[in-house]
């Protein structure tokens, strides 16, 4: 018998955030629960910001409530979330109590792992949140964010690692979310990782599948003692969303190393959830292959569409490789931050305004913010020049602080503000609804009785669309001489899928 | 500097094989013959079987016009093809002197490596054919056809790559057409024959990407000292064609190995034929991931699909699983062939016999042929039982020998015949052209003087139909109550993107 490799699948959040737009109705993975239960992982990842944003902005879902229904449907296997440190699942810095509560709670109603996480990589930005969890006797995951610049050697890394076992993490996740990290640094920062802060630090791979090969970079982490790695069940999966599981597990056979997955339950997951892929494939990403040119770069595809039609708007299409040049020398000055959300569109807005407006004549509020340290530190220095910049336009001083500690205790502040909603049930599930999504959730409060929407559509009756209206048609006229008097539904057929389009007539 | 790991690009040859049914027009590969020249390949495989039959069929090019092309627009890379042995390019055996007639043309004509097959590993099919190329002076590389099996071991494998050093290979070729050569026995294999036949033994890696594992397999067979290993640009890559080029030269990064490509020519070549692709989308193969039930089957995507058309065709669609499980018995009971064309298809078919008719109730020509020896021997023992119900249909005993030696010269009568027939031009090429595709041959000498044909469609002109039509609906209508006589096209924004479309009203 080998080392044993354990395997975290993503397909219940990474995956169809990844590839469907996040848009995967919990009935819809339901029935997969049972064979994921018993195909022996060591988590399933299910929970995140962007799931938590898409059950209340699209889906008319409660998030805790999904979160409950997973814990009763998974009881063999532990619920792993992904949590963005300070920010929670929201899209700014909450003070400490806030913090705490959230973990409280999302420990409380079952989940097991926590894989915290800050963009900047900044560890005062993660250590509230990673205490709260060692509080709860939950497994805290202390995360190192993976980039490439020259300020991230691994022995950076390594010393991030050691910083995040000082703080209490119970494992270490390497979080590769753009499919940057090569096999030999792969095998290389696990390797040291378990030199410098002892062979039994549990450390979990995190890539995605981009650049084609993390797959090799998977195999060879293993090689340096990686204890477990993230991977997705086949019928969703590659593209930019990750490694197939199946794959992982046929790759290990006769290495010396294997995982404990059932092929027979893999099987029939990885069936289920492509019967299931057909029906959101109105979301489904276009971007099927493999692209490489993303180490040089290192612009993730969602960015560069966000670009595209940011320049699109103001009639530059036809620039976008200069800001493509432009993205890294951005991210050079304001001091190599890994590119994820938020600093990928930060960075990427401003190599926009700069490639439109000139170099810096104009600064985004966001990247003023980023370059006076109101989002955290960076690892690299930043260009002194565009630092004055931001500070004349910003008119706010440089803070080399932790940003949380500008806050002051907002709890009762926010459960006034949330409990006066139509629709809240003051619970503090639904006050920190409320909190890390305030523009939305008034909406969902109100929605929420009507219960869950799901946005997939069955791929034979969805193009059935108004029989009786085209029967209309064809009896005022047949195929010829139909008379229309606005904007009619029809499906097309494109790239071998259908769609439904709605189009104006001589538009 | 670490040691070189030559390259193959297989674009121009088995990539649109695999993923565009072979139909790529010469005209659409020109435009990259530059750049793919100057990008710093060992070789560029080009020409096959397949690509072959699709000039006569389907794209009234010269197969040997086409060689002769690349050989002008490739002036400073080997170039490379596939030959199936004794079968030459065709679907049966030809006499020795037929198969030296080829090999000599082809060399002439500009071809540098011949990788030479069996589909049953036999050498007795292989070794004319190697003859023949060590006489012109070009590379022979002789090859195995990887499979697994309970008689398929490295020792085995190993043991054919000896015999085929000693008929003067140039070079070892494991040829993974399937995708089951995992990353420990990709190490074991490469690491034996090295030791075996000689460190200075030049190996050869061919794999395929459909069951996900193949790119680490490239990985180890590299660290066991794997010289050349094919991929294809990765516009034109995945699924169940090969690993991508571009990320193979990614991945080795730091690992002591590199390649001699040049990332700018490789990204040029990328570029072209990520615009060619959409122009061949009725051809697109359907399957862009990964399966790795293969493993288990060993049956190729391509044969599933055509048991399922012979099921549905005798209305037994319902009878699909038995088939596939059917399968290995019946592999089993002809002493366990490699799958590869003919002999998938031969397996494939009398399963399906199998499943319908009862267990060998009736037998395929075909199937009785490989029973009693006339495609050559297998390396299992055969079913003594299936034998003898073989032997007994067919009328024809078991043979022992060479399939060839059973046939007479036959060239000036294929050469007469040939030069019978309309268009025939009198050269030697023809005569192979008629002599492997007697079928086809005398429609395409016909043809032939109309040129070259383009199956590729322009995405957008081709759904740019009746624009006329389109602008009489306007004048008589506006926006607003047109009345439309005809498909009409549009412009619709999907996913971003904007796309012309055509649609026929009340459809």
């Amino acid at each position: 018998m080998g080392r044993v490799v354990e395997i975290t699948d993503v397909i219940l959040r990474d995956a169809h955030q990844s590839l469907l737009a996040t848009r995967m109705a919990m009935e819809d993975m339901v029935p997969a629960c049972e064979d994921l239960d018993n195909a022996g992982y060591w988590s399933l990842e299910c929970w995140g910001g962007a799931t938590y944003d898409s059950c209340i902005r699209f889906l008319n879902e409660d998030p805790w409530e999904r979160l409950r229904t997973f814990r009763k449907l998974l009881p063999k296997t532990r619920l792993q979330m992904l949590l963005r440190g300070q920010n929670l699942l929201g899209y700014r810095h909450y003070e400490d109590g806030v913090v705490e509560r959230f973990v409280d709670k999302a420990a409380e109603n079952g989940m097991d792992v926590f894989r915290v996480f800050d963009a900047l990589n900044d560890l005062r930005n993660l250590k509230t949140a990673i205490a709260a969890v060692k509080k709860t006797g939950k497994h805290a995951q202390g995360t190192i964010c993976y980039t490439v610049s020259p300020v991230h050697t691994v022995d950076a890394f390594v010393e991030m690692a050691q910083h995040l076992k000082e703080m209490g993490a119970d494992s270490i996740c390497i979080k590769d979310m753009a499919a940057l990290l090569k096999p030999q640094p792969a095998y290389d920062l696990v390797k040291k990782i378990k030199e410098k802060c002892g062979q039994d630090t549990l450390i979990h791979l995190h890539v995605h599948s981009t650049t084609g090969v993390t797959m090799v970079s998977l195999m060879k982490a293993i090689e340096a003692g990686c204890d477990i790695i993230d991977s997705s069940i086949s019928s969703l999966a590659l593209g930019s969303g990750h490694n197939p599981t199946e794959a992982v597990v046929e790759m290990l056979e006769g290495t010396g190393y294997e995982t404990r997955l059932q092929k027979d339950r893999l099987l029939k997951v990885k069936t289920y959830f492509s019967k299931i892929r057909p029906r959101y494939r109105e979301f489904l990403s276009d971007f099927t292959g493999v692209d490489t040119e993303i180490f040089k770069s290192q612009i993730p595809g969602g960015m560069i569409s966000n670009m595209e039609s940011q320049l699109k708007g103001q009639g530059a299409a036809d620039r976008l490789q200069e800001v493509l040049e432009e993205v890294p020398r951005v991210r050079a000055d304001c001091g190599y931050p890994p590119l994820v959300t938020p600093s990928s569109q930060i960075v990427g807005t401003q190599a926009v305004f700069n490639v439109l407006m000139g170099k810096y004549k104009a600064l985004t509020g966001e990247f003023a913010d980023l370059m006076l340290g109101y989002y955290g530190s960076t690892l690299g220095e930043k260009n002194a020049e565009v630092l004055a910049k931001a500070e004349a336009q910003a008119k706010k001083p440089v803070i080399t602080g932790r940003p949380a500690d500008l806050l002051k205790p907002e709890w009762d502040h926010l459960r006034s503000e949330a409990l006066a909603q139509e629709g809240c049930n003051g619970t503090d599930e639904d006050v920190l609804t409320y909190a890390m999504f305030p523009q939305v959730a008034p909406k969902f409060f109100k929605s929420r009785p009507e219960g869950p929407k799901n946005l997939g559509k069955d791929p034979v009756k969805k193009d059935a669309a108004k029989p009786a209206e085209a029967k209309a048609d064809k009896a005022a006229g047949g195929t010829n001489g139909a008379a229309l008097s606005g904007p009619v539904t029809y499906v097309v057929s494109l790239h071998g899928r259908e769609h439904k389009v709605t189009v104006a007539p001589g538009a």
